[in-house]
């Protein structure tokens, strides 16, 4: 089955918003087996959008539109596959009720102009929009689908997973397809590849494909098979050899962060965190903090810029300062350090170093970071040397620091 | 003139990157007055890239693709384009000595491959590309120009802005086209709009449109004329215009944030500048600390999560939490006077809320954030009532806490 996706918006087309239906559409598409060729723009223009539709019919089995099925005059996507598909359209007094109690429950006034979203092809299904006024449409003619939804990603995303790949599902035959993500860090995607390069070669069903992101690469294993159950069966003993490969690689699944995993152990063991900051100035007790219920574990964190700062809030010895320099292996540990018994935290994460693109020395050059962890089960510090811009440099120096943290936590590493 | 954009990629057809390059292209054209009806995407396939090219070139006098210019067999478009436009390909050996030596420079062994990369198409401009292997192609034929970049982002942008964006504007004979950014915080965006309709209205050229962004929005000033001195005098009066209308809500120009416009006056004023944080967890300190430099005047961060960190950190006093609680204007101000004390410095900014999604009571909402500033000029606070999810929440207020910050410094507030 081959499938298309047109999105429909001047604003795509002037680089007001980025595209990120198409992409998102794409993923899920590719997760159902489900090929793409082509993905089109166009703008709020009916000629052109009844062009694209119809180029989009004639070589794909499903259509997918997104966007253009607002109230206003420049909201065309309707008219534009009604009349290539010659399915007039009618108001439809079930659909304007449901738009009205919409807008009631959100208490905005009834705009008579919301009334053209009440407007529905002949033999359109509607799918209900609990999160906006625009409904979904699809329309089944000549064995194909075209598919109309919102353009609002928070809207589109529902929409698209609670009524449309169900039905896409059904079509391919596929049965059910479930994918499983693995979180990885500590390693590059091409070094990783390496390592599990016979086992991705080896598998049809499940497959395995690598996903990198700063500092990150997912391993995500993909199976089709007639139920869930059965889906899940094929998966279990792929991960168990991606697990033996890799083991501590890998810190969580699905939509797990570093922080979240992080935070997860630290309430098993009934432990509190506090954070000593200096060149990620925040940014890693905005990670932690960014994961609801962190306060359960969070309770301080010494954002120490200034080295007169890092001795009177930390107590970092003066010496250490003048002999080693704030950004050094000592220093970082005299952070942590400072920072537990400051806080009186169960375990401490500190980050000093020199993120750019000014500060760096010829012994210690922009990027180089040092990463200290003070918890019960021991204390780590370690030395990295990262490439790339000050916010890279901050990213990964963050993300670091929190899977030492964790392998400490899990007493998986050298001390 | 008319202009398309063509994005070749399976790895876009599959979604595993988000289209990027589209926007930046389309903002680009449509900063330059060139109209674009519609933008593709095509996997690295032959057949279909042949007949996508030659579509786009039927119906737009410019076609830029980006992407497929790599060194291995599934990299298409050089041949896509030859083939299309029967400019057959031959090797260059002075392209090729460029890219040897590209590579020479970054360390990297010289593969065959890469050859493919010197294949030029018949009557070809090549572009340079000092950041990668991957030369840049302009083919001019029948009054109609194909534009090849290389996909990378670090690569397209500079060899689009160096050598592209020139010759069209020479193309358009529009001279130049010169943009201004106003950078306002604190109002909508359909609020702002209203202030300036007639303005807006009014402007042929220069023009005048709005971008909004998470609690911030841009007005952007563009004019055409034959010389930038022109265009500059074409913005000057319009701007005025604008800034008698919204006066102070007008933070900065071009690409100043909220925390570099802070951070220069603080450094004008030679302030020191210190952070209270809860709700947002070290956000407003990464913000800060963002900008390169500005450890010239910020000197410490506290993140006190807990009330009792609240309390011995920055002496909160026992009874304003006990009576208002944490999140309450008297324990905002405490936290800001408290951060301006234990640090010794000149500024302090504090926030303190619920950002959610749990922890919301019916008279304190999730939403519902405080913010004090703390300064030589005087004492602020506010009290915010925010919607949406947690980040969006953490990072509106933010941008609050730095402006109000801003505005005290330059004595723009009401107290």
């Amino acid at each position: 089955m081959i499938a298309e996706i047109v999105a429909v918006g001047t604003e795509l087309l002037l680089g007001q918003i980025l595209n990120t239906n198409a992409q998102f559409l794409a993923q899920e598409l590719a997760s159902l087996g489900i090929e793409v060729y082509y993905q089109t723009v166009v703008g709020d223009n009916l000629k052109r959008l009844v062009q694209a539709f119809q180029q989009a019919w004639r070589r794909s089995q499903v259509v997918i539109l997104t966007g253009g099925l607002g109230p206003t005059t420049d909201d065309l996507t309707r008219e534009a596959v009604a009349e290539a598909l010659q399915c007039p359209l009618s108001f439809r007094e079930d659909v304007w009720q449901e738009i009205c109690s919409y807008m009631q429950r959100s208490n905005h006034p009834i705009p008579e102009n919301n009334r053209r979203q009440a407007m529905v092809p002949a033999g359109a299904t509607v799918l209900p929009n609990p999160r906006g006024t625009a409904p979904g449409l699809i329309i089944e003619k000549e064995g194909r689908l075209a598919v109309l939804l919102p353009g609002p990603p928070r809207e589109m995303q529902p929409m698209f997973s609670d009524h449309v790949r169900p039905r896409l599902v059904q079509r391919t035959g596929h049965g059910v397809i479930l994918s499983r993500s693995l979180r990885v860090v500590g390693i590059g995607e091409s070094a990783l590849e390496e390592k599990i390069s016979d086992l991705i070669a080896a598998q049809a069903n499940p497959t395995i494909a690598l996903y990198a992101s700063l500092g990150e690469v997912q391993i995500r294993v993909t199976a089709k098979a007639p139920t869930e159950d059965r889906a899940r069966e094929l998966i279990a003993p792929v991960e168990t050899s991606i697990r033996k490969r890799i083991g501590s690689l890998i810190y969580g699944c699905g939509q797990d962060t570093l922080a979240s995993v992080l935070g997860q152990l630290l309430r098993e063991r009934g432990y509190k965190l506090a954070l000593a900051e200096s060149c990620t100035g925040g940014l890693l007790g905005s990670m932690i903090t960014d994961v609801p219920g962190s306060s359960d574990y969070f309770i301080a964190g010494y954002i120490t810029y200034s080295n007169e700062v890092k001795q009177t809030l930390l107590g970092v010895p003066e010496e250490i300062i003048a002999r080693d320099g704030a950004v050094s292996a000592a220093c970082a540990q005299a952070m942590a350090a400072g920072a537990r018994k400051v806080s009186g935290a169960d375990v401490a994460i500190a980050i000093t170093g020199i993120a750019g693109p000014a500060g760096g020395t010829p012994d210690k050059p922009v990027g180089t970071v040092y990463v200290a962890v003070d918890a019960p089960e021991g204390q780590l510090v370690e030395r990295l040397s990262l490439r790339g811009e000050r916010a890279a440099i901050r990213a990964r120096s963050a993300k670091v620091a929190l899977n030492l943290a964790r392998l400490l936590l899990l007493q998986e590493t050298k001390r």
